[in-house]
């Protein structure tokens, strides 16, 4: 995670507890549809149990805001910090990665608990005079977006242990909404010197500064995701077996993996099926493509006679648009063609660039100086959101990443030339 | 699994009906003290979750006994049975075994009344004509047999993942119950042409047959099974480092695994400790070792200037013994020294024997010759049960088997010379 | 290697020295053929360089024979020692096993010369009054016997290293002999208690005593080994892909191999040729087939209603057969059929028999102990010699062995029943 | 590999075939302390053997200048194309990289027949009208790189091998020259708009173009590499325990690596020693640094309070600096401390930058536009060459990349701020 730019944050900030608290009861709220069991399993060592999300946000909580900032404190377990650390060294010890889901104990209940306790200290907390500290503020509002992260990656997590159940569970069961088809334009955009990064006011994450200037040459951007039926003819032209339209790591990686279309779609009687949130539907041609490894979105550009678009592209092109689109809140939970193209929401966007630090950039002091920069190798960019994004967490400037190869987030592309 | 010796059943089966409910209702029994998250874990591949061994052994009664002999026999769920199918290819395909802990559903709740369905089935059965047929008696009695075999596995495994935990789960919380030492003697055999195999009555599997001739030298076989405290004083001597006390893929192994002591031992403050079902708890000295691998069990008696006991010695040794010693209706699930040095319970004993089938071997017809046969290389052969076997599955002839390498089961060793 | 039954040897032995400078020319005058590139290679873990061959055959006398029984013995290199002990822990640290091709380092020449020295270091011996000490005669035997081993596997490893080379490289280019095809018969034998092992007089290893009685059930042998032609027909039947075929393991090996037939069968315009050390050959259907590992043994003689014989049974078989065959003498370095179906020669017969200590066994003291002992575990035993062994180096009680996957060898079997 | 920038060749260029000549003759010259067995070898999957090397620069020729435009051209081989093709999709197929190593045949004599047939087939062409045409001499010109790049190859995989060899035989033994410290300094650069990439005259690879506009904060620059005593104490400060320093992927790398110092570093006696081509020696610690992956450039520079440049700013620092400093023409294979903080030369120096596409790259045309473009993923840029360099290689817009993790290449850093 990030440093939160203090500048930019109210002080206290208006609504800041009604906020947290909202935060806090909708990551409940998404686990409603699940049994017991469904709380408990790691389907791939990338992915938690949501068990774990549910503890590991409330243990930031506990240990960023609580430790240092509430009179008096004491661990509500002090055996439980190992569990539910994810990757902050200077916070201590953690439980290995790949091993969260051999822990069934603590209980989802005893986690509810927890959940509870550190709720209502926080609350406590908040009317206390610590909540006009600056710091604390900006603490608290990390915390809170941490935690919409989290909900995102609590979805794609259990998506991927769903599809893994030959009885293919559906999370929301339900018949998908009218999908619009658009057709592909292009927007020029000039180049020269564009800024880039966060400048406030409001709240970003770290990685996001220090705002910058870089020089861009003049582009393209197309009007919408590809689609779905627009990838549909790229494997139908052999593109998962044309190695020429692939980087060389890629085609490796498909070739190990087996892949021969986008993660989640299944070939049935002819026609493409995909696994959903929703169940297995049918394939929507007009919606987003999503699924996609960095690799594949990258074959396609180059079949289209395209590219990916750069982040300091897309920000350009997406600083000026209003945050609208299709995000978790609309209850439609994979991508919907809707006909309007906006820059944000239906499926992150893969840009071409390396996850690196801004120049000047420096990570936030202390342990959640670790949420960002220790990550910058070996990623991508991602830009714009998702259908499972919290549309309040989303802005221009924000910045996703993931592995090259990663494919159960709600990825897809757009293009560039 | 095995054939059965069908011959020396009864016919009906006096009990049979009642034996078989004891045996389900047991299984739930040994549920009782754990959370619904404790059911779904798979800590290993070579492990299972608790809800799965509930599932599978239910399936084995619906697929061979109720599917064949149940007249308008509907499947449960026919989307099922790929998912709790173990081995037996001739049943179907089959869900990829490292991925049992991923199937969140059908939830604990489902699989009970699963099993509440098909002992229902059962009953009506064997209220019918079908329960005077020596086969339909002879597959009943296979899945009675094949049920207590997965309630040591239900608890080894349990115990393996609780072990993952580091809160250290106790199934059973408790202290344990005085010990007994006793002295270490040597019993001595004379050899000869002896007989080993089942010759009934009474049920057997099909590996335990056909009975045959052997012939041994003369050898002895100490008193008792190796004690902890025994063990504790090898591995003070270096065993662990001492190569040339090893077999050459045993050595490797303890150096691939880090191996410096048996599964679940702790060094703390200068004194041994283990982890086991009644939680972490101080060696006791007297008790049988136990949760070594056939490597470690090999290397300590080179080390002692003994040898393991084949499996002929050791049948030729027990043939006359009572199945006495510490079982798991004790409710005391980690080995005791109990001073009696009875060839049966405590810990399994590793032999020195590859698990190969007798001569004349010959699987059961149908889909139940799986059971056994086509395990019968890469293993060896164990003897006597263990603390956590029921004493009415054990007889002298009765032959379990593992891998080499192997370690989370009850196994332990007794020597020859 | 295997300790020397010293009661059964001449004192001292009338022609050790004769036959062993014949040995030591032997090894030289396998690698006429090849190029210095050719000595250099190791094409897996589990095969070593010619030249590597070349050395640790002859590092086994300076360690064994000269190091303790020269007078005023100094090394040849003293750091060359770690390059080329094998896997003897009592003579000190050895080299990775699999990092053996990355040794440019001795040269070709060098390792040449310093056979040289230790050939002229050992005539220098024989020459005084040690050669009369029964102990240096006996280790002398087992360095003469080590060579002959290593001459078969020097063949074996090169063969695999030139299969590898999409070019082909033929060892000893030539046009196969005519071939002898031979009906399949059978040889009743009346079981019993049989007496197994090695008696003296003359050489054997340690791991063929002591002699003991086995008791047999009565038993039918094939009069010949099973033949490629017969082993084609397997795979026509779909052999390779019927589960039911198949050891559990055996199975797994074969999927994950990606075997469709034995180890250097390529089919070829609906024709299987095989590549040999005489380059790639049409497949001889009266040859023995060869090339596989225990797995593909054993499920063809399940397919063909039989079973492997256990290394008893064919002991007892060809225990008063002469030691006749196609062996490396005879220039033909894959199997042929010669319609005499003796025992000897051809191809090894895979044996049911796990690799096991015989009742009393006991290594040799020293570091020679660790020959045969260490590796008592994962492996199966393999009898009667190949048409690459040495027909000197071969006897009814020679015990051969290697892991049930093994197929780069001269593997073949002779069904019983 | 990269498209040559016509534009700047002058038609029919000068010198060319003297040119060619010189680097094919230096390529065997590089050869002459190696014995046959030397060719041989591959230590890893991403070395290559020396033979290799010399038969895929050769194979080149034949295939991209030969083939193509020598009137009548008939391949030398046809099978050993697909041998010596690395990786040209367009080319045919190949075979699999890491198994070079296993390839004794073609022999070295072989091979240096070939290269002689493949330099007269191109002198000949160089005397017809062909050498005139600009695509032909592009081709050459490509060619010549490309077998430079390939010396420095040959060099770091010789050392590699020689590295595994426990004898540590020398390539090329001698004692080193004198060395001379200097003093750490900084120079500040003003930022702006600068200009990036090459632009002509003479040749560059098609991954240093097009020349484009970036924009640059301030910086300063070090005035020297990192040195091995600087970055002695760095271990010494325990930098290789102190996650804190690493990134996330680094550390994990350095732990699964067991790194605890530079790759071919030696604690011996409380002093550092390595291993280089000149054999065993003590570190100089006025010598820049190298055998680093870029997880160690990276975290000795955040222990250091500084960090990595990127590519542009490197670039826009030595943009006009000679190309001085120390090559593989003066004959010492390791670096050397010079005191004149060259940029160019000793050691290639880590960016913080991710090999991408510069603004509007466009691979070139044919099978040579794989030579770069595919591999823009996953890897970092290095700068400035190294001591195993051909000096007439190296430009300021030269783009070399590796794998974060590589260690194997003559690699440093240089610190900016």
């Amino acid at each position: 995670m990030q440093r939160a730019h203090l500048s930019g944050l109210p002080d206290p900030p208006a609504g800041l507890a009604e906020r947290l608290a909202g935060v806090r009861a909708r990551t409940l709220e998404l686990c409603e549809p699940l049994a017991t069991e469904d709380y408990v399993v790691q389907s791939m060592p990338d992915a938690s149990p949501v068990k774990w999300h549910l503890a590991h946000t409330t243990w930031f909580f506990e240990t960023f805001v609580l430790g240092p900032h509430r009179p008096g404190f004491r661990p509500y377990r002090r055996e439980w910090a190992r569990l539910f650390n994810s990757y902050y060294v200077a916070a201590g010890p953690r439980h290995p990665r790949p091993e969260r889901g051999l822990l069934t104990r603590p209980t989802v209940a005893e986690v509810r608990e927890y959940r509870g306790w550190v709720d209502a200290e926080l609350a406590e907390l908040l009317r206390g005079p610590a909540a006009g500290r600056p710091e604390v503020a900006a603490l608290l509002e990390l915390g809170l977006q941490h935690e919409q992260q989290h909900q995102e990656l609590l979805l794609t997590d259990l998506l991927h242990a769903f599809s893994r159940n030959p009885l293919g569970p559906a999370y929301r069961p339900g018949a998908p909404p009218p999908s619009v088809a658009a057709p592909l334009g292009w927007t020029a955009h000039a180049g020269g010197i564009a800024r880039v990064g966060h400048e406030g006011p409001g709240f970003a994450f770290d990685n996001e500064g220090p705002a910058h200037r870089v020089f861009l040459e003049p582009f393209e951007l197309a009007s919408r995701h590809v689609s779905a039926g627009e990838f549909a003819a790229f494997v139908a032209d052999g593109g998962y077996r044309r190695e020429e339209l692939w980087l060389s790591d890629g085609f490796a990686a498909a070739q190990a993996g087996g892949w021969v279309a986008p993660l989640y779609w299944t070939g049935r009687d002819g026609a493409w099926r995909h696994f959903t949130l929703h169940g297995e539907l049918a394939l929507d041609p007009a919606a987003p493509v999503a699924h996609l490894s960095s690799y594949e979105a990258d074959a396609y550009a180059r079949w289209a006679g395209a590219r990916l678009p750069t982040e300091a592209e897309w920000e350009a092109a997406a600083h000026q648009a209003p945050v609208e689109g299709q995000f978790v809140e609309g209850g439609w939970l994979t991508p919907l063609g809707d006909g309007r193209g906006s820059p944000f929401g239906g499926a992150w966007c893969w840009t071409a660039s390396p996850y690196v630090a801004y120049p000047g950039f420096r990570p936030a002091a202390g342990a959640v100086g670790e949420y960002n920069g220790k990550f910058m190798v070996n990623q991508l960019v991602l830009r714009g959101g998702s259908c499972l994004s919290p549309r309040a967490h989303l802005r221009a400037t924000y910045r996703n990443f993931f592995p090259p190869q990663a494919r159960w987030q709600m990825t897809g592309l757009r293009l560039a030339r």
